[in-house]
């Protein structure tokens, strides 16, 4: 694969995938369809506001669709399109190197624990 | 690969790696070690300002390394390290991802072109 020189299209998936809070929501659907409240509850810190606005920008960018049970109370679902399914590569190369790379003790070596 | 629960390790490895221009300067270094001008003018619209901030933080992530050439002229070069070469498998599979998913078209299509 030649990345001697910048590629459009790799340029605008980056816009769309690195957004703030957008990888995390990716991997909360990556198991299964999950409603609002689950995919909040998922990733940590994450405001109803912004999940609104990261969802309506994966459902533009056709990566998640939202599906409405009319029942009472309304379900809404949350799920990834075939798009937004072939992101599993990509979240699980990130998932390789961060079990590989990425050391959580560092967080406990605070000046303050010792 | 299980994507169940959150994983610490997946959600510190997106906090440095999806910042804004970091996906696009990984891909800048993925080729052969780059100085600072050549990485900036790869990457479209990144600031001076911007660019050393973020080579910093992969720096102190321990993914980028900088090498100084005392010849004259200096010359600066920054290449991946060990950790940061391995993030191949994940801008392979955003790069593989973009070219099936992304169309540059929709661009062409705004309703000023008519």
């Amino acid at each position: 694969m030649d990345f001697q020189l910048m590629c459009p299209r790799y340029e605008k998936a980056i816009q769309t995938l690195a957004r703030r809070w957008t990888p995390l929501i990716l991997r909360a659907l990556m198991e299964r369809p999950r409603r609002f409240t689950e995919i909040r509850n998922y990733v940590d810190g994450l405001s109803d506001r912004l999940l609104s606005q990261r969802l309506r920008e994966l459902e533009e960018a056709g990566i998640v669709q939202r599906k409405v049970y009319p029942q009472r109370p309304v379900v809404i679902e949350y799920s990834l399109t075939e798009k937004g399914a072939e992101l599993r590569q990509v979240i699980e190369a990130v998932q390789i190197w961060a079990e590989h790379w990425v050391a959580l003790e560092e967080m406990d070596l605070s000046p303050s624990a010792g």
